[in-house]
């Protein structure tokens, strides 16, 4: 005991020194930022498996009590509805009570905040709990209310990147803003890459989810931190022993020979435009369902106070239409989403499984019973599922609680796949005569979950997304093709994209979106919305005046001018600075001019009032500048910070 | 006959209207430079191909030349040195002869192009046919100078998307310079992507070689035309019956089950740092053999005269080392580039083909020979093809051809990797008692190679591109984690990349490299450099005056003050529009004021003398700016447009 105690005063004495010095080389190998890099890559990996862990708990004991309750369909139905409507009040009052940012996928707001819109609310503690419990109970609630994890998880990841932002800056202070920007990049892509263990995809995805430029140095910490997340988050899948080794997380086995043949490529670019059609629907029914919600008076009111209730009911009656002895065994309801991707990424064909049902290793026959309910074919299955989800999923969507939108949209797209694909190998092998062809409808799945997910958030990166979630290259082609021709549908002719609408009806300051669904707001000048500097300093200002100058304004940064008359800008002089200028002179003439005292910082880059509000926001978001001053012929005549931005893309939201 | 010249007169008629009609229809679907895209990729896979198959055939004939002298040392001596120098010399002649800037890689070139520098010689259409046969000529000459395809083909990439920007301009005018830099970096993508039928790390690739800032705009299109010349390139192979389907140029086979397991990830970390420390020893040796060749008198005068004749001493030494029966048994120097690649990712390894012979199939029987020669272990071969490629390497690269560097380190890495793989295969298998390991050598020749490659380029698109060459995803996180470790050695210190080191070299006017060189330059202010503005409009300038500046000023655009003594810059006037208001207004009054007459545009942008110019070639290149002007207290006191950026980046050049 004691010598316990001995070693544990040694330790503290010597703790402070052992820090420092384990500091002082770490340091000496690569710089500090690399350090909160790896380690958001880590972190946000530990959060994505055990939110993973937890949620498969949760959906275990939901299946397990169903289970159980066989023989017993009141109980079995009230099993099934309760279970996921608690669970999204739940989520719905956690989340609301916590934080109200916290509902909904993140991603929007993350675009907006990653341009370098100042929005703390979405950072804040409360938010990340609010959104990790929120989710949890999200995801739990199952394929019932069929919700998944990506936005979400990227928002968590951002919220975590913004902590290990200030920490790097506690830890050397200065430059805090530039470095800001850039972990909130990384971590954007760390946020995709630990989700699904896929790093590269997720370095795509923050190329995308840019919008506008992409600052060509933040792609090596991308690439870093998520090779970090997505190594974390696979290893600890082979520490707990679900794996043997580092592996997709939805592993394929294709056959590599042949994978498909040169005129496939057609049905898969026509599989393309038949998703970019779907989708053109689906965002029209969830664009009108939002508006729908917000501007029906008794369902808004009702919102407004009611949010865990609301959802209740509507997880209540999603699950009674899912449940088995309703509608559930048209629409392999119980099935769970990851059960769902991994039966249509299936290798072999359903045509083929029908004709040799014999000894069908598990899991395919759970998933060839779900598919092939008595009485009904899977073409029958698939055909129910894909016209009904739409309708399930745009509901869904208006449900008011932390959850994500991507995986929905990846699992119908390969149920979409996986139904032209069954098609086209029934067509091409000759019908019920020879059971023998190359097609495989797997690879359409794959395919199919890449063009509809592509064409709803209008990015090209579920492309490789899909490549590497199953872990097989044959198909990178077929996929990048079909994503290609359906993204091209989907863009055409300004339609906004899922995220887009979002953005426009939550009304958030993200100017791209603005801009894609009105061009021509891209000419918008600044002078309609040039907002006067607030404090101005004069070159022959007394340090008197100046002094009360400081108390009065609260700006960082004050401007410079020949003469209040002849307001010519001559530079800016720092807050801090000007304080310790003050504190030196304090003793002497306070008659004394301020170019006597104190050095003006000139000002590298002038806008004129007839520069667009585009422009502007380009040149802040890239250059890192927080505070453009607008000048016209030399004279100062006004000032745009973020917090200005931010209004002037609002103002110019109500116009769209 | 009659019919037939009937048909055509009827054809020439319609014509005219019918290329009307064609053309509506292809707008009405999408606008014009996506057909632009999508030609860009066919043209460039078009030419991709037909130069592969055209060295297929000549490296074909020289192996079966040397074939045929077999028994006739002296004879295949000959065969063997004197086809590549006879090739090098005419590759030189023809480059110098034609177009002296076709000479190298042409990627530095490239970089600097891409960022908006004016360098219209290595854009020319002498360039290009320089360069293609140059470049056929210098891949004829096979793995005894070893050299590769990719840079330069990215360059006649370029090149192509230079003139099909012309074809768009000439379509419908308008909006040149914005359009071409577009163009441009979708060509630098396309030119990796047919080079190599890899789509995304052609993406990868133009994000890298843009250095500072990627336009998110530009994705979409490089996606798209890297999709089209990929598809179109694998599909010619399938045309002329080289492959069944469209799949990966060097397809592997290695087991997926257990591809490798987790605690190799610390060899392939290990294997990443072997492969930096090779790279800066590489690195070193290159820029030191480029400096020597340039500053010892005797060899820069006898190659400023005599190029053809040093290409072709060179090729004659570097294949007398390389004969088979001088050093070449050694190094495997019978093999071509694409046999040594394909035979280092073989999945077997070389352990269990030396334990069983017997019975080996071709290919990998020749690569077995290759590898062990008689008296020698493949361990002995791959060190000593290590050692000794490297100072082949750096000989070879002082060649002034048309030249690719990227797959000759592409391939030493995998030999690198290789080498690696089969000594943790040696000992971990428990060396000569078992001879089952569950360790893949192919899958680190993989690694080696992405790693390399990565490490003397500072890019990490090879650990993607070595997964699209091989056509599976196994080995993805082995060879990003490989490539992500030799990247953080490579850059460490400021050490420049292989393609920094040319363009500091050759001071090619590209200022991201000279700023990672020399990182004080990027606090380089402008007013070191400021140009005055040339011809400068009073706004009160009488038209008879006006007509005088026009005729002597070049400039397309000119800027108005308030008057020479108070010249506060207004705006600009441009050349085309003042000409026509002085048409319009030639019967009237002479003494006519410009402000009456025109209408002044305002400036958006101003810079200041404290600018650096680093913020603002960052500004042009993004804003895609032609002239920035520099003001002082609103006053005009300079210019700059990409002429001046140009000379200001070759001044600042020196100082490195």
């Amino acid at each position: 005991m004691c010598l316990y105690l001995y070693l544990l005063c040694v330790c503290v004495c010597i703790w402070p020194e052992c820090v420092l010095n384990v500091k002082k080389l770490l340091v000496s190998l690569a710089s500090m930022e690399w350090y909160c890099y790896a380690l958001l890559g880590i972190i946000t990996a530990l959060m994505s498996f055990f939110m993973d862990m937890t949620v498969a708990k949760l959906l275990n004991a939901h299946q397990w009590l169903y289970g159980c309750l066989k023989g017993h369909h009141l109980l079995q139905f009230l099993c099934w509805t309760l279970y996921p409507a608690c669970l999204c009040a739940l989520s719905t009052s956690f989340a609301h009570s916590v934080c109200p940012y916290s509902a909904g996928s993140g991603v929007p707001e993350a675009r907006a905040i990653l341009l370098g819109v100042d929005m703390p609310d979405y950072l804040s503690l409360s938010n990340l709990f609010a959104k990790m419990f929120g989710l949890i109970c999200t995801l739990a609630a199952g394929s019932t209310v069929f919700l998944g994890k990506v936005g979400p998880f990227v928002h968590l990841s951002i919220m975590v990147g913004a902590f290990m932002n200030r920490l790097h800056v506690s830890c050397r202070g200065g430059k805090q803003r530039a470095a800001k920007g850039e972990m909130l990049v990384v971590a954007s892509a760390v946020g995709v890459a630990s989700c699904f263990g896929a790093p590269i995809s997720g370095v795509l995805f923050s190329i995308e989810v840019m919008g506008t430029h992409y600052s060509v140095s933040d792609y090596c910490p991308c690439f870093f931190a998520a090779a970090c997340g997505a190594i974390t988050f696979r290893l600890l899948s082979v520490c707990i022993g679900d794996q043997d080794t580092i592996q997709a997380l939805f592993k394929t086995s294709f056959s590599t020979d042949l994978p498909f043949q040169p005129f496939e490529i057609i049905i898969f670019a026509l599989l393309g435009l038949f998703c970019s059609i779907l989708s053109c629907i689906y965002l029209l029914c969830h664009r009108w369902a939002l508006r729908f919600v917000k501007t029906n008076k008794p369902i808004s009111t009702f919102l407004a106070t009611e949010k865990s209730l609301y959802s209740a009911i509507v997880a209540f009656l999603l699950a009674c239409f899912t449940f088995y002895h309703s509608a559930g065994h048209f629409i392999a309801s119980e099935l769970t989403m990851r059960q769902l991707l991994t039966s249509m990424l299936d290798g072999t064909s359903w045509y083929n499984i029908s004709q040799n049902i014999s000894a069908l290793p598990e899991p395919q026959n759970t998933f060839w019973q779900a598919w092939n309910p008595p009485g009904k074919s899977y073409f029958q299955t698939l055909t129910f599922f894909i016209i009904t989800k739409v309708g399930l999923l745009v509901v869904a969507c208006t449900l008011p609680l932390p959850a994500g939108y991507f995986m929905p949209v990846f699992v119908y797209g390969a149920a979409v796949g996986r139904f032209i694909g069954e098609g086209s190998f029934y067509l091409l092998s000759g019908g019920i005569s020879s059971g023998k062809s190359l097609i495989n409808p797997g690879g359409y799945a794959l395919a199919g979950a890449a063009a509809f997910s592509g064409a709803v958030t209008h990015t090209l990166s579920p492309a490789l997304l899909a490549v590497e979630m199953t872990g097989q290259c044959s198909y990178a082609v077929p996929a990048l093709v079909a994503t290609l021709v359906s993204n091209a549908v989907a863009r055409a002719k300004h339609r906004p994209s899922f995220y887009d609408g979002i953005s426009l009806i939550k009304r958030l300051p993200h100017l791209p979106s603005l801009i894609r669904a009105c061009p021509k707001l891209a000419d918008v000048q600044i002078k309609q919305f040039v907002i006067p500097a607030g404090a101005v300093l004069e070159r022959s200002e007394k340090l008197i005046s100046v002094q009360h100058i400081l108390k009065e304004s609260t700006d960082s940064e004050l401007p410079v001018v020949e003469s209040r008359d002849f307001s010519v800008l001559l530079g800016t002089i720092n807050r801090s600075q000007l304080r310790e200028c003050l504190l030196e002179h304090r003793n002497e003439d306070s008659c004394k001019q301020l170019e006597e005292v104190c050095c003006v910082q000139p000002v590298r880059l002038h806008l004129t009032p007839d520069s667009t509000v585009k422009q502007a926001h380009c040149i802040m978001s890239i250059t890192g500048e927080q505070r453009l001053f607008i000048t016209e012929s030399g004279r100062l005549c006004g000032v745009i910070t973020w917090k200005e931005m931010k209004k002037i893309i609002e103002e110019m939201a109500k116009e769209v």
